[in-house]
């Protein structure tokens, strides 16, 4: 019997990779998707019609109650999303208070249910400076507690801790994944805007496998 | 200024004590309780009106859309409340997975957003044998993640970790505390039940401080 894995999948690149990966190399998937208030909800989207139409088991939950609790980042409020560089000031806004802790303790709480021993999520190099909740000591202490938080322990999985998101997306590409079925976006509108932090590190990950980006952008 | 807290408030004896606790210690308390899809929600109720006449800051956070990922406790379902001695083998039933981190990282992250150093919660030692995540190594390690998973270090708090529920409620009895203005049983009907294992370890804690409970039993 295969072992059976959550993989957190927010419907962006790097999670959308470790999704298949995860599928290739054999585990019985399932995957999660939480909906927290995130104004790209279309990432939502493209996460659910992906899994359907190759039968993943996938739950979406909608957890943006929570943003009575961490609501201020302007990627779930009317703040405008920045434009400009993926570094760290120019994307402290886009910063949602614990947001990693969040989704993995729900993540980890729907394996015990489930009898999962694994939770994989896209936590890359890339993010360490921006996201604190993103760096290795934060997944290496995070694991710590999952061993021991319920009576099974739980694994935190991160196929591409240290890797930047151009060595994702070549991983990517070697198992031949098609990244129209990605988002990443951080403003919710019907195509990509190409300008905000997050757009310009795929465009630079795209550049730097000398391919071109199947989405469209404005 | 004083310093802010926030502490989670289930409407329960031993939050009950914390967040009265941390009043009388000079605390700017921010309380917060989840609804969790609980059956005993009349916790909420009486937390609600005991903020509410006491002028303490208190948000209620509605989280039971996650029971699509963590239901099946017996909590939080059509399962029996076992009736019987508060110990593991007969309150296995009332575990909701991963409760407690799940809690905490919302509360940690709720610190974040309104710059509170701490997070207070009621775990103590009569939990440990049945709720994993109400024992001091857990404790300890959630205390490590909560450290660097945010720019901001927030450290969880819990007076009465090593407590009995009896020196719990010897320590409200001399803050003056009126325990009227709390919930207990797992059933949640209009008066507690008596029979269930919170409820039990309820009237023991009464009955080894000499005292009678305030509430009414079936």
């Amino acid at each position: 019997m295969s072992k059976k894995v959550v993989v957190i999948y927010s419907g962006g690149m790097d999670s959308f990779t470790v999704l298949n990966k995860a599928i290739r190399q054999g585990y019985e998937v399932y995957a999660l998707t939480f909906n927290y208030g995130q104004r790209h909800v279309k990432e939502v989207d493209v996460a659910s019609q992906f899994c359907m139409h190759n039968h993943i088991n996938h739950k979406i939950v909608d957890i943006s109650a929570i943003n009575q609790l961490i609501g201020g980042s302007s990627l779930t409020s009317d703040i405008d999303i920045p434009e400009g560089d993926y570094d760290p000031d120019n994307m402290s806004s886009t910063v949602v208070p614990n947001r990693n802790m969040i989704l993995l303790s729900l993540a980890i709480g729907y394996a015990v249910s489930i009898k999962a021993e694994q939770v994989m999520y896209g936590a890359h190099g890339g993010d360490h400076d921006i996201y604190p909740d993103c760096r290795p000591e934060f997944v290496r202490r995070m694991n710590d507690v999952a061993a021991i938080a319920n009576y099974e322990a739980v694994e935190i999985v991160t196929p591409y801790l240290t890797a930047s998101k151009e060595a994702i997306l070549r991983d990517g590409i070697k198992m031949g994944l098609d990244y129209q079925y990605t988002w990443t976006c951080y403003n919710g509108r019907e195509q990509a805007c190409g300008k905000c932090g997050a757009c310009k590190e795929r465009l630079g990950a795209f550049a730097a496998n000398g391919i071109n980006d199947p989405l469209s952008y404005e």
